[in-house]
């Protein structure tokens, strides 16, 4: 049995999970979800029905990671060979854009996509402020920068890159310099590719 | 100069992080920002012009962390001797949680409190799925579970139990009963009861 059991589909969040399970070189056996007809066994692991949900068949029993953020995170910590955790200095980077990415920007994205935008006293009690907020934050964080945590590649960026990747894919981002850029330098990357290679194949084979 | 300077307000999710810097016994100093005349300080920190916002007087120079999960997630790694970081075994829970409470529940709450709820459709796109969908699936966890990590408290119980506690306490969450017993417990606890009795006293006080 592989090491992990990865709970995807092609068309979703789950492209961030096979992105950070190759960059660890993980052992990992992918089971696609049809979402009209969700396996048993995924629903067990995560009652929410939502992928990427992982299961990782430890010694000591099997562990269950849901949230494409947390699944990036638990893999950086049980694969520190990879070299994708901070070090000291990098480490409220690597927090700070992480949460920035699963918090202000996912809701951004899901918020646009959903046509919901807080206005208003309403920016008060949103987490992300607007969508405005939120963007001008990221483009003035990523001019400068190659990588979240400065000059070296953390898993961080795969969170961050993963939402920046595909808000700019499907328009829903603004096109602007340093986050095209940033998208770019993550497109380049031989992990990223060869992810992105098995999720393209998986969706050209079910369009036929 | 303290360790870390914490920029909050006493009516916000600086609650969050003020539970953290207190279970971590942190030297911090405050700063109280109102709303109508941010400080340009905390404004070149977060540009987002959000709390909580610490910056830490590290000896390599200062670094900012902003969304209170990723202020707890820091200050527990910045604070080994607190025991509040997971054991092997433990951090698949410990991140799974963290970013339920900071992805689908902060989502509920967000859309439920700007009266805005996916629908139909919109429930693949939305990371919550459905208020009731993320209830479901929270309650399910929290039955015969006394912390996020099993019989241990970790730091992954300041996040989840601030979010569950200030979702009972203003009516957003239903008042379950695994829900209440975990907000209870979390009550209970020494650095809870102190950080929360410096937020209500500059509550008290801004009302004069």
């Amino acid at each position: 049995m592989a090491d992990y059991t990865f709970y995807t589909n092609p068309m979703s969040r789950g492209q961030i999970a096979r992105w950070a399970l190759h960059e660890v070189a993980a052992d990992y056996q992918h089971v696609i979800v049809d979402w009209a007809n969700k396996p048993e066994a995924f629903l067990t692991a995560n009652a929410m029905g939502k992928v990427p949900t992982i299961v990782h068949h430890a010694p000591d029993g099997d562990r269950v990671v849901t949230e494409a953020a947390a699944i990036c995170l638990y893999l950086a910590e049980m694969h520190p060979e990879a070299g994708l955790l901070p070090n000291d200095a990098e480490t409220a980077d690597y927090f700070r854009w992480t949460l920035f990415a699963a918090g202000p920007i996912e809701q951004c994205i899901t918020s646009r996509a959903l046509k919901f935008e807080p206005s208003g006293n309403q920016e008060m009690m949103a987490g992300w402020g607007s969508f405005d907020r939120t963007m001008n934050t990221l483009e003035a964080f990523l001019t400068d920068r190659t990588w979240v945590c400065g000059t070296r590649f953390t898993m961080a960026d795969v969170y961050l890159g993963s939402s920046i990747d595909w808000g700019l894919t499907f328009g829903i981002l603004p096109p602007n310099e340093a986050l095209v850029a940033y998208a770019e330098r993550i497109q380049a990357l031989p992990a990223y590719k060869t992810a992105k290679a098995v999720d393209n194949a998986l969706i050209e084979a079910m369009k036929k």
